[in-house]
Protein backbone atom coordinates (compact mmCIF):
# COMPACT_ATOMS: atom_id res chain seq x y z
CA UNK A 1 0.00 0.00 0.00
CA UNK A 2 1.27 3.68 -0.58
CA UNK A 3 1.67 5.68 2.40
CA UNK A 4 -0.29 8.28 1.43
CA UNK A 5 -4.29 8.31 1.33
CA UNK A 6 -5.97 8.94 -1.63
CA UNK A 7 -9.04 9.45 -0.19
CA UNK A 8 -7.73 12.44 1.59
CA UNK A 9 -5.90 13.35 -1.83
CA UNK A 10 -9.10 13.25 -3.61
CA UNK A 11 -10.54 15.33 -0.90
CA UNK A 12 -7.75 17.87 -0.68
CA UNK A 13 -8.36 18.38 -4.57
CA UNK A 14 -12.15 18.92 -4.25
CA UNK A 15 -10.79 21.81 -1.85
CA UNK A 16 -8.55 22.97 -4.11
CA UNK A 17 -11.32 23.33 -6.95
CA UNK A 18 -13.46 25.19 -4.43
CA UNK A 19 -10.63 27.83 -3.57
CA UNK A 20 -9.32 28.47 -7.05
CA UNK A 21 -12.84 28.90 -8.48
CA UNK A 22 -13.53 31.04 -6.08
CA UNK A 23 -10.24 32.76 -6.28
CA UNK A 24 -10.93 33.27 -10.24
CA UNK A 25 -14.71 34.37 -9.83
CA UNK A 26 -13.38 36.94 -7.37
CA UNK A 27 -11.28 38.33 -9.89
CA UNK A 28 -13.67 38.32 -12.63
CA UNK A 29 -16.82 39.94 -10.47
CA UNK A 30 -19.29 38.30 -13.17
CA UNK A 31 -18.56 35.17 -14.07
CA UNK A 32 -19.52 32.13 -12.01
CA UNK A 33 -18.45 28.60 -12.55
CA UNK A 34 -21.33 26.53 -13.42
CA UNK A 35 -21.09 22.61 -11.93
CA UNK A 36 -21.19 19.23 -13.94
CA UNK A 37 -21.14 16.27 -11.84
CA UNK A 38 -20.66 12.85 -14.41
CA UNK A 39 -20.28 9.32 -13.53
CA UNK A 40 -17.64 7.14 -15.20
CA UNK A 41 -19.07 3.41 -16.17
CA UNK A 42 -16.26 1.80 -15.28
CA UNK A 43 -16.04 3.58 -11.79
CA UNK A 44 -15.81 6.94 -10.47
CA UNK A 45 -16.51 10.00 -11.99
CA UNK A 46 -15.89 13.58 -11.29
CA UNK A 47 -17.06 17.95 -10.94
CA UNK A 48 -16.43 19.44 -14.37
CA UNK A 49 -16.66 23.35 -13.64
CA UNK A 50 -16.75 25.62 -16.48
CA UNK A 51 -16.99 29.54 -16.38
CA UNK A 52 -18.18 30.97 -19.78
CA UNK A 53 -17.70 34.48 -20.98
CA UNK A 54 -17.35 36.37 -17.42
CA UNK A 55 -16.18 40.28 -17.16
CA UNK A 56 -12.46 39.76 -17.80
CA UNK A 57 -11.65 35.50 -17.95
CA UNK A 58 -13.43 34.13 -21.58
CA UNK A 59 -13.23 30.70 -20.37
CA UNK A 60 -12.10 28.59 -17.29
CA UNK A 61 -12.45 24.90 -16.45
CA UNK A 62 -11.61 23.26 -12.89
CA UNK A 63 -12.25 19.91 -13.31
CA UNK A 64 -11.29 16.83 -10.40
CA UNK A 65 -11.84 13.43 -11.38
CA UNK A 66 -11.41 10.53 -9.13
CA UNK A 67 -12.01 7.43 -11.03
CA UNK A 68 -10.91 3.69 -10.93
CA UNK A 69 -11.54 0.16 -12.33
CA UNK A 70 -9.50 -2.41 -14.58
CA UNK A 71 -6.73 -0.72 -15.97
CA UNK A 72 -6.96 -0.38 -19.85
CA UNK A 73 -4.55 -2.16 -22.08
CA UNK A 74 -2.47 1.14 -22.88
CA UNK A 75 -2.58 2.23 -18.70
CA UNK A 76 -0.72 -1.23 -18.35
CA UNK A 77 1.97 -0.30 -20.50
CA UNK A 78 2.38 3.03 -18.82
CA UNK A 79 2.02 1.78 -15.47
CA UNK A 80 4.39 -0.55 -16.44
CA UNK A 81 2.50 -3.39 -14.77
CA UNK A 82 0.84 -6.52 -17.28
CA UNK A 83 -2.84 -5.49 -16.05
CA UNK A 84 -3.97 -4.00 -12.94
CA UNK A 85 -7.02 -2.32 -10.82
CA UNK A 86 -6.31 1.39 -10.94
CA UNK A 87 -7.67 4.30 -9.12
CA UNK A 88 -6.70 8.02 -10.48
CA UNK A 89 -7.62 11.37 -8.94
CA UNK A 90 -6.66 14.35 -10.01
CA UNK A 91 -7.38 18.39 -10.63
CA UNK A 92 -7.08 20.28 -13.69
CA UNK A 93 -7.08 24.38 -14.60
CA UNK A 94 -6.97 26.23 -17.66
CA UNK A 95 -8.36 29.86 -18.00
CA UNK A 96 -8.32 31.50 -20.73
CA UNK A 97 -9.13 35.69 -20.29
CA UNK A 98 -10.64 37.81 -22.26
CA UNK A 99 -7.51 40.16 -23.00
CA UNK A 100 -4.88 39.69 -24.97
CA UNK A 101 -2.13 41.15 -22.94
CA UNK A 102 -3.82 38.37 -20.36
CA UNK A 103 -2.04 35.30 -20.60
CA UNK A 104 -3.38 31.75 -20.40
CA UNK A 105 -3.23 29.23 -17.58
CA UNK A 106 -2.66 26.04 -17.08
CA UNK A 107 -1.80 23.58 -13.47
CA UNK A 108 -2.96 20.04 -13.12
CA UNK A 109 -2.02 18.35 -9.89
CA UNK A 110 -2.61 13.79 -10.06
CA UNK A 111 -2.26 10.86 -7.86
CA UNK A 112 -2.51 7.17 -9.72
CA UNK A 113 -2.36 4.18 -8.04
CA UNK A 114 -2.43 0.64 -8.70
CA UNK A 115 -3.83 -2.53 -7.01
CA UNK A 116 0.25 -3.87 -6.52
CA UNK A 117 1.00 -0.48 -4.73
CA UNK A 118 2.50 1.17 -7.47
CA UNK A 119 1.45 4.82 -6.69
CA UNK A 120 2.47 8.43 -8.14
CA UNK A 121 2.11 11.79 -8.35
CA UNK A 122 2.64 13.87 -11.05
CA UNK A 123 1.40 17.43 -12.39
CA UNK A 124 2.61 20.88 -13.31
CA UNK A 125 1.72 24.42 -13.62
CA UNK A 126 2.53 26.43 -17.11
CA UNK A 127 2.05 30.13 -18.57
CA UNK A 128 1.41 30.96 -21.88
CA UNK A 129 0.86 34.74 -22.73
CA UNK A 130 0.78 35.89 -26.23
CA UNK A 131 2.20 39.07 -25.78
CA UNK A 132 5.93 38.84 -23.52
CA UNK A 133 5.56 40.75 -19.92
CA UNK A 134 8.97 39.99 -18.75
CA UNK A 135 7.92 41.30 -15.14
CA UNK A 136 5.20 38.29 -15.98
CA UNK A 137 7.26 35.51 -16.32
CA UNK A 138 9.66 36.50 -13.84
CA UNK A 139 6.51 36.66 -11.08
CA UNK A 140 5.01 32.95 -12.29
CA UNK A 141 8.51 31.25 -12.08
CA UNK A 142 9.43 32.97 -8.76
CA UNK A 143 6.94 31.71 -7.29
CA UNK A 144 6.57 28.77 -7.98
CA UNK A 145 10.49 28.44 -7.56
CA UNK A 146 10.24 29.67 -4.05
CA UNK A 147 7.41 26.56 -3.68
CA UNK A 148 9.76 24.50 -5.12
CA UNK A 149 12.42 25.78 -2.86
CA UNK A 150 10.35 24.65 0.13
CA UNK A 151 10.48 20.95 -0.49
CA UNK A 152 13.55 18.74 -0.45
CA UNK A 153 11.77 16.46 -3.18
CA UNK A 154 11.09 19.41 -5.43
CA UNK A 155 13.90 19.42 -8.21
CA UNK A 156 13.03 23.08 -9.91
CA UNK A 157 15.63 23.26 -12.17
CA UNK A 158 14.69 19.83 -13.09
CA UNK A 159 11.00 20.51 -13.36
CA UNK A 160 11.57 23.72 -15.43
CA UNK A 161 13.61 21.82 -17.71
CA UNK A 162 10.94 19.06 -18.09
CA UNK A 163 8.17 21.83 -18.65
CA UNK A 164 10.14 23.76 -21.40
CA UNK A 165 10.19 19.95 -23.46
CA UNK A 166 6.86 18.98 -23.18
CA UNK A 167 5.36 22.23 -23.80
CA UNK A 168 6.93 22.67 -27.39
CA UNK A 169 5.05 22.16 -30.80
CA UNK A 170 8.21 20.41 -33.08
CA UNK A 171 5.97 20.78 -36.24
CA UNK A 172 6.44 24.64 -35.58
CA UNK A 173 9.47 24.72 -33.44
CA UNK A 174 8.04 26.78 -31.20
CA UNK A 175 7.51 27.14 -27.09
CA UNK A 176 3.89 26.50 -26.22
CA UNK A 177 4.39 29.88 -23.44
CA UNK A 178 7.00 30.79 -21.47
CA UNK A 179 6.77 27.53 -19.03
CA UNK A 180 6.36 26.64 -15.73
CA UNK A 181 7.19 22.93 -14.06
CA UNK A 182 5.92 20.05 -14.75
CA UNK A 183 6.93 16.65 -12.97
CA UNK A 184 5.50 13.00 -13.28
CA UNK A 185 5.96 9.67 -12.19
CA UNK A 186 7.22 10.45 -8.60
CA UNK A 187 6.82 7.38 -6.75
CA UNK A 188 9.19 8.00 -3.83
CA UNK A 189 8.79 9.90 -0.92
CA UNK A 190 5.52 10.09 -1.48
CA UNK A 191 4.31 11.93 1.77
CA UNK A 192 6.72 14.69 1.29
CA UNK A 193 6.22 15.23 -2.83
CA UNK A 194 2.17 15.20 -1.53
CA UNK A 195 3.15 18.17 0.76
CA UNK A 196 4.88 19.73 -1.97
CA UNK A 197 1.72 19.47 -4.24
CA UNK A 198 -0.34 20.61 -1.97
CA UNK A 199 1.80 23.84 -1.46
CA UNK A 200 1.89 24.39 -5.05
CA UNK A 201 -1.87 24.43 -5.11
CA UNK A 202 -2.17 26.70 -2.73
CA UNK A 203 -0.21 29.48 -4.21
CA UNK A 204 -1.39 28.69 -7.27
CA UNK A 205 -3.73 31.58 -7.31
CA UNK A 206 -1.22 33.94 -6.06
CA UNK A 207 1.57 32.64 -9.55
CA UNK A 208 -1.39 33.70 -11.56
CA UNK A 209 -4.02 36.35 -10.21
CA UNK A 210 -1.37 38.94 -9.61
CA UNK A 211 -0.94 38.55 -13.79
CA UNK A 212 -4.18 38.67 -14.37
CA UNK A 213 -4.75 42.02 -12.46
CA UNK A 214 -1.79 43.64 -14.33
CA UNK A 215 -3.07 42.99 -17.74
CA UNK A 216 -6.73 42.27 -17.88
CA UNK A 217 -7.64 46.04 -18.16
CA UNK A 218 -5.38 46.89 -20.73
CA UNK A 219 -6.42 48.77 -24.19
CA UNK A 220 -6.85 46.44 -27.16
CA UNK A 221 -8.77 46.39 -30.25
CA UNK A 222 -9.06 44.03 -33.36
CA UNK A 223 -5.39 42.91 -34.02
CA UNK A 224 -4.58 42.12 -30.60
CA UNK A 225 -7.88 39.88 -30.41
CA UNK A 226 -6.58 38.55 -34.02
CA UNK A 227 -3.21 37.84 -32.83
CA UNK A 228 -4.47 36.07 -29.87
CA UNK A 229 -6.82 33.61 -31.60
CA UNK A 230 -3.94 32.57 -34.03
CA UNK A 231 -1.87 31.68 -30.90
CA UNK A 232 -5.00 30.08 -29.76
CA UNK A 233 -5.06 28.18 -33.01
CA UNK A 234 -1.57 27.36 -31.49
CA UNK A 235 -2.80 26.03 -28.38
CA UNK A 236 -5.23 23.59 -29.81
CA UNK A 237 -2.51 22.55 -32.15
CA UNK A 238 -0.66 21.65 -28.91
CA UNK A 239 -3.44 19.85 -27.12
CA UNK A 240 -4.98 17.59 -30.21
CA UNK A 241 -1.78 16.76 -31.35
CA UNK A 242 0.77 16.49 -28.55
CA UNK A 243 -0.42 16.54 -25.08
CA UNK A 244 -0.25 12.84 -23.84
CA UNK A 245 -2.91 13.44 -21.69
CA UNK A 246 -5.09 14.46 -24.01
CA UNK A 247 -4.51 11.74 -26.61
CA UNK A 248 -4.50 9.36 -23.76
CA UNK A 249 -8.36 10.50 -23.38
CA UNK A 250 -9.11 10.30 -26.36
CA UNK A 251 -7.97 6.99 -27.54
CA UNK A 252 -9.30 5.22 -24.15
CA UNK A 253 -12.51 6.99 -23.71
CA UNK A 254 -12.45 9.16 -21.67
CA UNK A 255 -15.08 11.77 -20.66
CA UNK A 256 -14.88 14.15 -24.02
CA UNK A 257 -16.27 16.93 -22.62
CA UNK A 258 -14.27 17.41 -19.70
CA UNK A 259 -10.95 16.45 -21.53
CA UNK A 260 -11.71 19.03 -24.27
CA UNK A 261 -13.04 21.92 -21.65
CA UNK A 262 -9.53 22.77 -22.04
CA UNK A 263 -9.42 23.60 -25.50
CA UNK A 264 -9.46 27.56 -26.19
CA UNK A 265 -12.89 29.67 -26.46
CA UNK A 266 -12.07 30.96 -29.91
CA UNK A 267 -9.12 29.97 -32.24
CA UNK A 268 -8.09 31.26 -35.90
CA UNK A 269 -5.81 29.97 -38.59
CA UNK A 270 -4.58 31.82 -41.23
CA UNK A 271 -2.18 31.06 -44.10
CA UNK A 272 1.52 31.92 -42.93
CA UNK A 273 0.50 34.45 -40.65
CA UNK A 274 4.37 35.88 -39.54
CA UNK A 275 4.16 39.13 -38.02
CA UNK A 276 6.11 42.28 -39.17
CA UNK A 277 9.56 42.10 -37.81
CA UNK A 278 9.90 44.92 -34.79
CA UNK A 279 6.56 44.47 -33.90
CA UNK A 280 5.09 43.24 -30.11
CA UNK A 281 4.14 39.83 -31.99
CA UNK A 282 7.46 39.27 -33.75
CA UNK A 283 9.26 39.53 -30.45
CA UNK A 284 6.94 36.78 -28.69
CA UNK A 285 7.29 34.36 -31.75
CA UNK A 286 10.90 34.90 -31.50
CA UNK A 287 11.15 34.13 -27.76
CA UNK A 288 8.88 31.02 -28.68
CA UNK A 289 11.34 30.00 -30.90
CA UNK A 290 14.70 30.33 -29.46
CA UNK A 291 16.74 28.87 -26.68
CA UNK A 292 14.19 28.69 -23.30
CA UNK A 293 15.10 31.46 -20.70
CA UNK A 294 15.49 31.23 -17.00
CA UNK A 295 12.97 33.13 -15.49
CA UNK A 296 13.47 32.75 -11.61
CA UNK B 1 8.22 0.93 -63.81
CA UNK B 2 4.71 2.23 -63.38
CA UNK B 3 2.26 2.37 -66.89
CA UNK B 4 1.32 5.71 -66.26
CA UNK B 5 3.67 9.10 -66.19
CA UNK B 6 4.31 10.99 -63.12
CA UNK B 7 5.40 13.90 -65.03
CA UNK B 8 2.22 14.07 -66.92
CA UNK B 9 0.25 13.26 -63.72
CA UNK B 10 2.00 16.17 -61.94
CA UNK B 11 1.27 18.32 -64.82
CA UNK B 12 -2.69 17.40 -65.26
CA UNK B 13 -2.50 18.45 -61.12
CA UNK B 14 -1.41 21.72 -61.60
CA UNK B 15 -4.01 22.49 -64.46
CA UNK B 16 -6.61 21.08 -62.13
CA UNK B 17 -5.29 23.95 -59.52
CA UNK B 18 -5.53 26.70 -62.38
CA UNK B 19 -9.36 25.55 -63.44
CA UNK B 20 -10.47 24.76 -59.72
CA UNK B 21 -9.33 28.16 -58.37
CA UNK B 22 -10.67 30.00 -61.21
CA UNK B 23 -14.16 28.64 -60.84
CA UNK B 24 -14.15 29.62 -57.24
CA UNK B 25 -12.72 33.10 -57.74
CA UNK B 26 -15.43 33.36 -60.13
CA UNK B 27 -18.15 32.18 -57.95
CA UNK B 28 -16.22 34.01 -55.33
CA UNK B 29 -16.38 37.46 -57.22
CA UNK B 30 -13.68 39.46 -55.19
CA UNK B 31 -11.36 37.28 -53.74
CA UNK B 32 -8.04 36.07 -55.54
CA UNK B 33 -5.85 33.13 -54.63
CA UNK B 34 -2.26 34.42 -54.13
CA UNK B 35 0.39 31.75 -55.01
CA UNK B 36 2.92 30.58 -52.59
CA UNK B 37 5.88 28.81 -54.36
CA UNK B 38 8.21 26.25 -51.74
CA UNK B 39 10.84 23.97 -52.56
CA UNK B 40 11.52 21.02 -50.37
CA UNK B 41 15.06 20.32 -48.86
CA UNK B 42 15.13 16.71 -49.80
CA UNK B 43 13.68 17.19 -53.46
CA UNK B 44 11.20 18.58 -54.93
CA UNK B 45 8.30 21.57 -53.96
CA UNK B 46 4.47 22.88 -54.42
CA UNK B 47 2.54 25.40 -55.04
CA UNK B 48 0.28 26.75 -52.34
CA UNK B 49 -2.69 28.67 -53.51
CA UNK B 50 -5.18 30.67 -51.03
CA UNK B 51 -7.64 32.73 -50.62
CA UNK B 52 -8.67 34.69 -47.74
CA UNK B 53 -11.62 36.48 -46.74
CA UNK B 54 -13.34 36.68 -50.22
CA UNK B 55 -17.03 38.31 -50.50
CA UNK B 56 -18.54 34.69 -50.41
CA UNK B 57 -15.61 32.64 -49.30
CA UNK B 58 -13.93 32.95 -46.04
CA UNK B 59 -10.80 30.71 -46.93
CA UNK B 60 -9.69 28.41 -49.35
CA UNK B 61 -6.37 26.86 -49.85
CA UNK B 62 -5.80 24.79 -53.59
CA UNK B 63 -2.48 22.67 -52.91
CA UNK B 64 -0.08 20.89 -55.53
CA UNK B 65 3.12 19.46 -54.33
CA UNK B 66 5.48 17.18 -56.43
CA UNK B 67 7.99 15.92 -53.79
CA UNK B 68 10.75 12.94 -53.91
CA UNK B 69 13.83 11.68 -52.06
CA UNK B 70 14.80 9.17 -49.67
CA UNK B 71 11.41 7.63 -48.15
CA UNK B 72 11.50 8.42 -44.66
CA UNK B 73 11.45 5.27 -42.18
CA UNK B 74 7.51 5.51 -41.59
CA UNK B 75 6.93 6.02 -45.12
CA UNK B 76 8.79 2.80 -46.12
CA UNK B 77 6.22 0.84 -43.90
CA UNK B 78 3.43 2.26 -44.91
CA UNK B 79 4.62 1.51 -48.57
CA UNK B 80 5.32 -1.91 -47.38
CA UNK B 81 9.03 -1.76 -49.06
CA UNK B 82 11.87 -1.52 -47.20
CA UNK B 83 13.97 1.27 -48.00
CA UNK B 84 13.25 3.44 -51.12
CA UNK B 85 13.85 6.47 -53.19
CA UNK B 86 9.80 8.12 -53.57
CA UNK B 87 7.89 10.04 -56.01
CA UNK B 88 4.97 11.65 -54.81
CA UNK B 89 2.54 14.22 -56.40
CA UNK B 90 -0.87 15.54 -55.49
CA UNK B 91 -3.34 17.74 -55.61
CA UNK B 92 -5.37 19.09 -52.67
CA UNK B 93 -8.45 21.38 -52.13
CA UNK B 94 -10.51 22.43 -49.09
CA UNK B 95 -13.19 26.12 -49.36
CA UNK B 96 -14.63 26.93 -46.30
CA UNK B 97 -17.24 29.14 -47.20
CA UNK B 98 -18.66 32.91 -44.89
CA UNK B 99 -21.77 31.69 -45.17
CA UNK B 100 -23.08 28.88 -42.03
CA UNK B 101 -25.85 27.16 -45.14
CA UNK B 102 -22.79 26.62 -47.25
CA UNK B 103 -21.05 23.35 -46.67
CA UNK B 104 -16.96 23.07 -46.54
CA UNK B 105 -15.49 21.18 -49.36
CA UNK B 106 -12.92 18.89 -49.36
CA UNK B 107 -10.65 17.09 -52.13
CA UNK B 108 -7.60 15.48 -53.45
CA UNK B 109 -5.75 13.58 -55.88
CA UNK B 110 -2.80 11.77 -55.49
CA UNK B 111 0.08 9.40 -56.61
CA UNK B 112 2.72 7.94 -55.03
CA UNK B 113 5.66 6.14 -57.21
CA UNK B 114 8.37 4.02 -55.24
CA UNK B 115 11.50 3.49 -57.40
CA UNK B 116 11.05 -0.36 -57.56
CA UNK B 117 7.93 -0.06 -59.43
CA UNK B 118 5.38 0.10 -56.62
CA UNK B 119 2.58 2.70 -57.15
CA UNK B 120 -0.75 3.88 -56.24
CA UNK B 121 -3.52 6.62 -56.77
CA UNK B 122 -5.38 7.86 -54.06
CA UNK B 123 -7.98 10.77 -53.39
CA UNK B 124 -11.35 11.29 -52.71
CA UNK B 125 -14.11 14.38 -52.14
CA UNK B 126 -16.25 15.02 -49.48
CA UNK B 127 -18.72 17.40 -47.87
CA UNK B 128 -19.26 18.53 -44.43
CA UNK B 129 -22.39 21.11 -43.59
CA UNK B 130 -23.11 22.83 -40.78
CA UNK B 131 -27.38 22.62 -41.57
CA UNK B 132 -28.41 19.94 -43.56
CA UNK B 133 -30.06 20.35 -47.09
CA UNK B 134 -30.88 16.74 -47.84
CA UNK B 135 -30.63 18.07 -51.52
CA UNK B 136 -27.19 19.28 -51.74
CA UNK B 137 -26.06 15.67 -50.25
CA UNK B 138 -28.07 14.47 -53.30
CA UNK B 139 -26.05 16.80 -55.47
CA UNK B 140 -22.88 16.52 -54.55
CA UNK B 141 -22.57 12.23 -53.95
CA UNK B 142 -25.06 12.05 -57.56
CA UNK B 143 -22.19 13.72 -59.36
CA UNK B 144 -19.21 12.02 -57.80
CA UNK B 145 -21.37 8.65 -58.76
CA UNK B 146 -22.23 9.40 -62.12
CA UNK B 147 -18.95 9.90 -62.01
CA UNK B 148 -17.43 6.46 -60.80
CA UNK B 149 -20.07 4.79 -62.76
CA UNK B 150 -18.45 5.97 -66.32
CA UNK B 151 -15.23 3.94 -65.21
CA UNK B 152 -15.17 0.22 -64.93
CA UNK B 153 -12.35 0.52 -61.83
CA UNK B 154 -14.74 3.26 -59.93
CA UNK B 155 -16.05 0.95 -56.79
CA UNK B 156 -18.54 3.44 -55.94
CA UNK B 157 -20.56 1.65 -52.93
CA UNK B 158 -17.30 0.51 -51.28
CA UNK B 159 -15.40 4.08 -51.90
CA UNK B 160 -18.39 5.75 -50.22
CA UNK B 161 -18.31 3.52 -47.01
CA UNK B 162 -14.42 4.21 -46.99
CA UNK B 163 -14.84 7.72 -46.74
CA UNK B 164 -17.95 7.29 -44.26
CA UNK B 165 -15.95 5.04 -42.29
CA UNK B 166 -12.39 7.45 -42.77
CA UNK B 167 -14.25 10.72 -41.87
CA UNK B 168 -15.35 9.81 -38.08
CA UNK B 169 -14.32 11.28 -35.28
CA UNK B 170 -14.56 8.23 -32.64
CA UNK B 171 -14.19 10.74 -29.68
CA UNK B 172 -17.05 12.49 -30.60
CA UNK B 173 -19.13 9.59 -31.90
CA UNK B 174 -19.80 11.53 -35.17
CA UNK B 175 -19.51 11.50 -38.94
CA UNK B 176 -17.42 14.54 -40.12
CA UNK B 177 -20.21 15.50 -42.57
CA UNK B 178 -21.77 13.66 -45.27
CA UNK B 179 -19.42 12.15 -47.16
CA UNK B 180 -18.73 11.20 -50.58
CA UNK B 181 -15.88 8.96 -51.60
CA UNK B 182 -12.03 8.31 -50.87
CA UNK B 183 -10.00 5.43 -51.99
CA UNK B 184 -6.25 4.96 -51.25
CA UNK B 185 -3.45 2.43 -52.41
CA UNK B 186 -5.11 1.27 -56.09
CA UNK B 187 -2.03 -0.42 -57.16
CA UNK B 188 -4.00 -2.42 -60.12
CA UNK B 189 -5.02 -0.88 -64.12
CA UNK B 190 -3.13 2.41 -63.15
CA UNK B 191 -4.35 4.43 -66.77
CA UNK B 192 -8.13 3.61 -66.34
CA UNK B 193 -7.53 4.94 -62.40
CA UNK B 194 -5.75 8.19 -64.23
CA UNK B 195 -8.50 8.38 -66.23
CA UNK B 196 -11.29 8.17 -63.44
CA UNK B 197 -8.87 10.34 -61.14
CA UNK B 198 -8.95 12.99 -64.23
CA UNK B 199 -12.74 12.72 -64.73
CA UNK B 200 -13.37 13.33 -60.88
CA UNK B 201 -11.16 16.50 -60.91
CA UNK B 202 -13.02 17.89 -64.22
CA UNK B 203 -16.15 17.23 -61.66
CA UNK B 204 -15.59 18.81 -58.52
CA UNK B 205 -16.86 22.34 -59.64
CA UNK B 206 -20.04 20.52 -60.66
CA UNK B 207 -20.29 18.77 -57.57
CA UNK B 208 -19.59 21.86 -55.44
CA UNK B 209 -20.51 25.11 -56.95
CA UNK B 210 -24.36 24.55 -57.56
CA UNK B 211 -24.67 24.34 -53.79
CA UNK B 212 -22.72 27.14 -53.13
CA UNK B 213 -24.66 29.65 -55.15
CA UNK B 214 -27.26 28.14 -53.20
CA UNK B 215 -26.94 28.53 -49.84
CA UNK B 216 -24.01 31.66 -50.00
CA UNK B 217 -26.72 34.24 -50.29
CA UNK B 218 -29.04 33.26 -47.44
CA UNK B 219 -29.74 35.27 -44.67
CA UNK B 220 -27.70 34.48 -41.01
CA UNK B 221 -27.14 35.86 -37.69
CA UNK B 222 -24.48 35.46 -34.97
CA UNK B 223 -26.42 32.26 -33.74
CA UNK B 224 -26.03 30.38 -37.42
CA UNK B 225 -21.96 32.06 -37.66
CA UNK B 226 -21.38 30.56 -33.29
CA UNK B 227 -22.73 27.47 -34.97
CA UNK B 228 -20.65 27.21 -38.04
CA UNK B 229 -17.46 28.03 -35.61
CA UNK B 230 -18.48 25.30 -32.85
CA UNK B 231 -18.86 22.62 -36.51
CA UNK B 232 -15.25 23.90 -37.91
CA UNK B 233 -14.05 23.11 -34.23
CA UNK B 234 -14.98 19.78 -34.55
CA UNK B 235 -13.20 19.99 -38.20
CA UNK B 236 -9.95 21.00 -36.58
CA UNK B 237 -10.60 18.13 -33.97
CA UNK B 238 -10.42 15.77 -36.79
CA UNK B 239 -7.69 17.29 -38.98
CA UNK B 240 -5.41 17.65 -35.57
CA UNK B 241 -6.58 14.39 -34.19
CA UNK B 242 -7.22 11.95 -36.64
CA UNK B 243 -6.25 13.21 -40.54
CA UNK B 244 -3.57 10.15 -41.58
CA UNK B 245 -2.49 12.52 -43.95
CA UNK B 246 -2.08 15.43 -41.28
CA UNK B 247 -0.56 13.46 -38.62
CA UNK B 248 2.19 11.83 -41.62
CA UNK B 249 3.35 15.26 -42.33
CA UNK B 250 3.49 16.75 -38.78
CA UNK B 251 5.75 13.85 -37.91
CA UNK B 252 7.92 13.31 -41.15
CA UNK B 253 8.28 17.12 -40.87
CA UNK B 254 6.17 18.13 -43.55
CA UNK B 255 5.66 21.89 -44.54
CA UNK B 256 3.59 22.90 -41.97
CA UNK B 257 1.99 25.80 -43.73
CA UNK B 258 0.71 24.17 -46.68
CA UNK B 259 -0.37 21.03 -44.35
CA UNK B 260 -2.02 23.16 -42.10
CA UNK B 261 -3.90 24.87 -44.62
CA UNK B 262 -6.97 22.93 -44.80
CA UNK B 263 -7.59 24.67 -41.00
CA UNK B 264 -10.86 26.67 -40.75
CA UNK B 265 -10.48 29.88 -40.46
CA UNK B 266 -11.83 30.51 -37.12
CA UNK B 267 -12.93 27.98 -34.92
CA UNK B 268 -15.11 27.69 -31.33
CA UNK B 269 -15.24 25.36 -28.16
CA UNK B 270 -18.25 25.77 -25.51
CA UNK B 271 -18.48 23.16 -22.76
CA UNK B 272 -20.99 20.57 -23.64
CA UNK B 273 -22.45 22.97 -26.47
CA UNK B 274 -25.42 20.67 -27.47
CA UNK B 275 -28.06 22.17 -29.39
CA UNK B 276 -31.85 22.16 -28.33
CA UNK B 277 -34.00 19.40 -29.56
CA UNK B 278 -36.19 20.26 -32.89
CA UNK B 279 -33.79 22.70 -33.96
CA UNK B 280 -31.95 22.55 -37.27
CA UNK B 281 -28.96 22.19 -35.38
CA UNK B 282 -29.98 19.41 -33.52
CA UNK B 283 -31.20 17.91 -36.69
CA UNK B 284 -27.47 18.07 -37.67
CA UNK B 285 -26.29 16.61 -34.89
CA UNK B 286 -28.57 13.41 -34.93
CA UNK B 287 -27.49 12.76 -38.68
CA UNK B 288 -23.93 12.64 -38.14
CA UNK B 289 -24.45 10.53 -35.18
CA UNK B 290 -26.59 7.91 -37.20
CA UNK B 291 -26.14 5.40 -39.44
CA UNK B 292 -24.79 6.57 -42.54
CA UNK B 293 -27.12 7.38 -45.34
CA UNK B 294 -27.59 6.57 -49.16
CA UNK B 295 -27.66 10.11 -50.79
CA UNK B 296 -26.92 8.80 -55.07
Amino acid sequence: MADVDRVEIEAWFRELQDSFTAGIERFDGRGVFTSDCWDRPGGGGGDTRVLADGHRIEKAAVNVSAVWGEAPERFAQVAGVPSATFHATGVSIIVHPHNPHAPTFHANLRYFEVDDGVAWFGGGADLTPHYLYAEDAHHFHGVIKACCDRHRVADHAAWKTACDEYFFLPHRGEARGVGGIFFDRLTDDLPDVWAFSQDLGKHLVDAYVPILERRSDMPYGDDERRWQELRRGRYAEFNLVWDRGTKFGLETGGRIESILASLPPRARWEYAAEPPDGTAEAAMVELLRGEPRTWA
